[in-house]
């Protein structure tokens, strides 16, 4: 009996000890094959890969493309074009009508005090309604949050309202930061609106002190027509100067003058290719990133570095001779940056066919060096993937954790499919977003590729062992 | 008697089942005051760091400054004077003698078949000697290793010896491929001129096929005045053009000309500054990089990056109020590329005056995004650095493991003394390492400033645990 007692002890000492190494059986059965495997994918990824020559074509000889342009549709056709060259098992386009936003003519903007002119880098955001051809000429009322604009209220009328609050750069991850201050850039010409303001401008979305404006989505919410106002991004340094020059001159004018027009929605598509599984085919995981990209700048890193790796992903597969059981389907979504009507295009007929997503992984946060995966599962499906630490470490892959999936997937979230963000290392990300500057140069062919290597190995270990 | 046995067995599962978590209770221990002090560390260095500015002057103002010329003499009075305006305790110069070679006029190169002339982006090694005034014309023998040009033996007399190993892509760490390689870059001309051939022309050491040539040091060991042959790096994208010709015309002839010098060695000075300790002021923890560049490019990432982030270090300490209880030493070392001179001046005067030193961290793999710290240091004392891990993770800085410590730190080293290396992400360092490419403008701001945070947080760590 004690001998008994004396075992049940030493079970019950192990099992304890082990709740604190969760994982260590399943490591210990997967790590030598699934190792192989992985090691593979990043030979190949790092010596025969291709995402690099694609995005060099993507940036360079199709350029920006934002949804709705000519380029925007050109990027499409090549992309498809590329999936059947690649040879995967079915390659097509899903329709999709997208909001079909034009810049126009080069945005202008500058600022006097006294009889000295202070030229502003300007550049509209997308959705914004245009100036009257003249332009606007306003005085200036500077505030550092949407509460601080509302509570301002019938102040802002007549005014132009200068949302100014810089990223917080004591946060690590730079999405954080960015986190702090989108709401402006997106709500604020919706707030100005409502209180009769004549216009807004917002101090860029980024880290940097430079002269770059960096544009992007802005809506109006339920705001009547006539109480739309235009509204635009300018450069930080601007941003700095005007808000200097106010301190001493709070009745200084702003003026500001963009073409921009809405025009009714194009037809577009989502490109998507796919390797059917030999055990079970209706089983899929979507590996995807977003067609289209700003119009200034050429969207390397925004995101035809999340096309390029989402396609090498089931060309590293091919290359490996590694056959998905599941169906692996690569994914470019149209309009992630101004709509997001390809992502719930995608969803809406997947939920009408009745498809069966077991797992979705997203790269949308640039082709930089990786640092490891969010993730948006279930407790038990979590435990899975936290197992996998140790085989993904060995290539900078520490950080495996709960969090986003990604805009484009989200509308696929449901009780059982496991969503996945690809996440590289965020410090250079906002020196780009959505400017002029997110261009190929910026980014390393290496980092690239450790970026579709991780994906694919991600999508193996998830097509190996999910459910 | 059963009860004891129970007991024991109990324990015997308990201990084990704790060597696999073997530092919880320090974690516990450490974790809350020195999380704080630590994110503090990282704001200060984020939101008030002087690094990105003062690398800005040494990369903008002074430039390359190779061991020898004035612009080393000028980064090292304006660092002592920096390190004067931020009233460390004490700081001053040691003298160092270092060699003094001098590149002289742009190098020149090309080859040609028949009548077809290709030009060759070339530049010295460091410490060759030149070529004739006219230059060399000579046909080609291309290896891919020491030992193979030590095989071919006599038949590379007369000849330019072309040594032509590209980069292993398949490693992670980009150290590794470079490791690979070097020795040929070091040795090419030693092994060449033993056998009489006419010069050696190497692979320039990077990912990259570019036009770009890397230098780099080279010795003739202890080769006798007449064996010694003129040797250069040539870009990548000639090496591979060179080669492909070679297939088809394997008589084809190199021409290059150089008129480096080796000037008699120079006085010089390694910069030392430093915080006192407060309880033990004779136990010494050293942070450094090196104050030398090559002279092409400025040298931003290869060292300047590592200098300004070990004043930076000192600076963090000061305006967080931390008072080490050690004397904490930024040290700027002379020589790294070309003779290693003041690491070993350093180290002697440390042994001549029995300095105890009982630490000391290094920054010369480039000021990229954290990655972690390698360590060489007693198996006791890795336990504790090891046990940090979860004061230094929400920073990037995973890879905490046993490694190389730094070249110029290299000669402290004894049975005592823990040796670490600051490891930045190496995607991008072999870019630009040893290149005319190695400027400011590739160094990012944040991933500058996170990397004298995360220096600064190794060196608290040390100073408040190590005994």
């Amino acid at each position: 009996m004690k001998r008994i007692f004396t075992l049940i002890a030493l079970i019950i000492a192990l099992i304890s000890c082990n709740n604190n190494k969760p994982f260590k059986s399943i490591d210990n059965q997967v790590n030598k094959q699934d190792s192989i495997v992985i090691k593979n994918i990043f030979n190949t990824a790092l010596t025969n890969g291709q995402s690099y020559q694609w995005l060099d074509h993507l940036s360079n000889e199709i350029g920006g493309r934002l949804s709705g342009s000519p380029e925007s549709i050109a990027a499409i056709l090549w992309s498809e074009r590329l999936m059947q060259d690649l040879r995967f098992d079915k390659v097509w386009l899903q329709d999709v009508m997208v909001p079909n936003w034009y810049r126009g003519e080069k945005e202008t903007a500058y600022f006097k005090v006294n009889d000295t002119l202070f030229n502003v880098a300007i550049c509209a955001l997308g959705g914004s309604i245009p100036t009257p051809p003249e332009g606007i000429t306003r005085e200036v009322i500077e505030v550092t949050s949407i509460e601080e604009a509302e509570q301002l209220g019938e102040k802002l009328r007549g005014k132009i309202v200068f949302f100014n609050q810089p990223f917080d750069d004591t946060h690590i991850q730079t999405f954080k930061a960015y986190g702090g201050c989108v709401n402006m850039r997106y709500s604020g010409a919706k707030v100005g609106g409502a209180f009769g303001a004549a216009g807004v401008i917002v101090r860029s979305l980024t880290h940097n002190i430079d002269d770059y404006p960096h544009t992007g989505a802005m809506s109006y919410g339920d705001l009547p027509e006539d109480k739309k106002i235009p509204t635009a991004a300018i450069s930080t340094k601007a941003a700095n100067l005007l808000s200097e020059k106010l301190k001493e001159n709070p009745t200084l004018k702003f003026y500001f003058k963009q073409s921009c027009l809405t025009l009714p929605d194009e037809p577009s598509h989502n490109v998507i290719g796919e390797l059917i599984g030999t055990e079970f085919p209706d089983k899929i995981i979507t590996v995807g990133g977003h067609i289209d990209s700003w119009d200034i700048g050429d969207g390397a890193h925004d995101d035809g570095a999340g096309v390029v790796q989402s396609i090498e992903v089931l060309r590293l597969f091919k290359l490996n001779g590694i056959k998905p059981k599941h169906t692996i389907r690569c994914v470019l979504f149209i309009n992630e940056e101004n709509g997001l009507r390809g992502g719930k295009k995608y969803a809406e007929e997947a939920k009408a066919k009745n498809e069966n997503h077991i797992a979705a992984l997203e790269s949308d946060s640039g082709g930089f060096t990786p640092r490891g995966f969010t993730f948006d599962a279930s407790n038990e499906n979590a435990e899975l993937f936290l197992s996998w630490k140790p085989l993904l470490a060995p290539y900078g892959l520490h950080e495996i954790e709960k969090g986003h999936g990604g805009a484009d997937i989200g509308p696929l979230k449901s009780e059982t499919i496991s969503l996945f963000g690809y996440r590289p290392d965020s410090q250079r990300y906002f020196d780009y977003h959505h400017a002029e500057t997110d261009t190929f140069d910026k980014v390393n062919k290496r980092e690239l590729e450790l970026g579709a290597a991780s994906m694919a190995s991600l999508v193996y270990l998830l097509d190996t062992y999910l459910k």
